[in-house]
């Protein structure tokens, strides 16, 4: 089985790690730092940020949840589906009432910002997934920022996950912006780029007076020292960031063509994942298909305007998108 | 510098862990078990007691947190104090109006279960820590179960941490009484008994009922996977717990009349760690010559009911709580 089904970057965690990972038995025994202040230290240099600007979770999971629990508790919020389930979930248990403003893949699943500006009455956050999760696609830069803008004139939050920007040869983040308005919260996650899900890492850029709230929500000893240490050695490693992006791009660019040649349509995906949906045969169809010949897709049931009409694939490694090729080529050609 | 200061077992982790480190790495990589179910059965089986009844978390810390939210949000709480820290933050977050229930030196650091049913009227939980930290000390088992009797009558929770069960010598859990009366919650830790506060595993064992709100209010893949792998194979290792606490009742045994011969009064500790007052000097004055000679002390300062006015030291190997003695033994005879 090979397993298209996960966003974890294809190549693994990188070699740095394994070369000293005996080094980390000695970490395991005591407390973590409670304040991840080195950790914080190496982000707020690599960022260029202020380290007061910066907050540390375990997994990006605790920070959308710490968000929602200190910001959103009975608020209205925007969320810009389909998208990433965890923003509905952190805003469903602080009782938010969410309002779900769906892009459609005619429109290139690209949010328009004055449609969502129309919305913006009483509301106190906007969750926007960049690039987003599933659709792999981005967000036009000056549509956010003239979102940001307009939400910032009327105090309205802008959350904006860059959990897969590192998978971006285009630097798509919006991180440059939050100096100039607050309002804009960053969130990343290092469990993708790295490997490290097993860990639990993520962290996000935000007003310092969000952060003390933060700081003030979590449980103390949250973020584990194994994941504080591997994580600021991960961050040193750019090399291996870019040899994975230049890969990943490589072989987006040769797959992409010969799905569309079998009757796919895909989502202009900028990183490690894309969607797809076949022009006569359903999703449901291929995923048991897939199934059978040892190949893992993610359906897309629970995604919000989806309805599982597209199956998500992760990039994998060479040989295995030739796998998936192969089995599609069977299919069609029979 | 010797740190006398933490909690944790002096020697270590158990080697069956060091030995498998190399094989952990490749759990790093993939998400964890959100349900944790192969440590939770691994508990279950070791308890003895349904898997429907266990819940693990990131640490004890996030268990304390997840049953204020769920279950103590505004309402009246009292703690038996001097005790953990964690107890009165978690309340706090939540609105709790917190009832110190303090208990002394002069009466062995035990509560008496009629003083505390007296104070039971609009109580929604009581927390009681046994062992105790910071005194090391063990409630008799007839008033907590009286206590817990009356708080079933009442319908009053009974949160028991026994995060250093472990380490006495006699039973002293609690645990079984769990069946009888589903207003127990028992705590569990396993980074103290096993020295993996780094990496943050503590457990709960409670009515389902209990454990099926920890679980909706838990933020997904809280409980990172090396914990998992690492505290399942932990509970594995007797031989490794019977051995601490067979090492650290010697050295106490050895300890404290040697400390008492020197004019300190010490708690009854059945655990690995205890408090201590000179009849003369006073803590301040201890604490800053044991920095002097390169001894941490834990400091009581923010023990409520304690002032300052006592030490907590850690039973270590035998060489450490040597060098203690030494340096102990050059102030008095000086």
């Amino acid at each position: 089985m090979i397993d298209f089904s996960v966003n974890i970057n294809p190549y693994g965690t990188p070699r740095s790690i394994i070369e000293r990972w005996r080094n980390f038995y000695d970490i395991i025994h005591d407390y973590p730092d409670p304040k991840s202040l080195s950790l914080r230290q190496a982000i707020a240099e690599k960022e260029n940020v202020p380290i007061e600007t910066v907050f540390v979770g375990n997994g990006a999971a605790e920070v959308i949840h710490l968000l929602a629990n200190t910001l959103l508790e009975k608020q209205k919020v925007i969320i810009v589906e389909p998208t990433f389930s965890e923003y509905g979930k952190a805003c469903a248990k602080v009782d938010s009432s969410v309002i779900s403003h769906i892009v459609t893949e005619a429109n290139g699943w690209k949010l328009k910002a004055d449609e969502l500006i129309e919305q913006l009455e009483g509301v106190k956050g906007i969750f926007i997934c960049n690039p987003n999760n599933p659709t792999g696609t981005v967000h036009e830069k000056q549509e956010l920022l003239k979102l940001i803008k307009a939400c910032h004139e009327r105090h309205v939050l802008v959350f904006i996950d860059e959990a897969f920007v590192d998978f971006a040869v285009e630097d798509v983040s919006m991180k440059s912006h939050r100096a100039t308005y607050p309002n804009v919260i960053i969130l990343r996650s290092l469990t993708k780029m790295y490997a490290i899900a097993g860990l639990r890492l993520g962290y996000c850029l935000a007003d310092k007076s969000i952060v003390q709230r933060l700081e003030q929500a979590q449980v103390e000893w949250s973020v584990n020292a194994l994941a504080q240490q591997i994580g600021e050695l991960c961050l040193k490693d750019e090399a291996f960031v870019t040899d994975t992006k230049m890969k990943i791009a490589t072989e987006r660019m040769r797959l992409f063509p010969l799905l569309r040649e079998c009757g796919f349509r895909i989502s202009d995906s900028r990183v490690n994942y894309y969607l797809m949906k076949h022009e006569s045969i359903s999703s449901e169809e291929w995923l048991t298909y897939f199934l059978k010949k040892g190949i893992v897709a993610r359906h897309t049931m629970n995604f919000r305007g989806l309805k599982g009409d597209y199956l998500r694939f992760s990039i994998r490694t060479k040989e295995e998108n030739d796998r998936l090729l192969d089995v599609i080529q069977e299919r069609c050609s029979s």
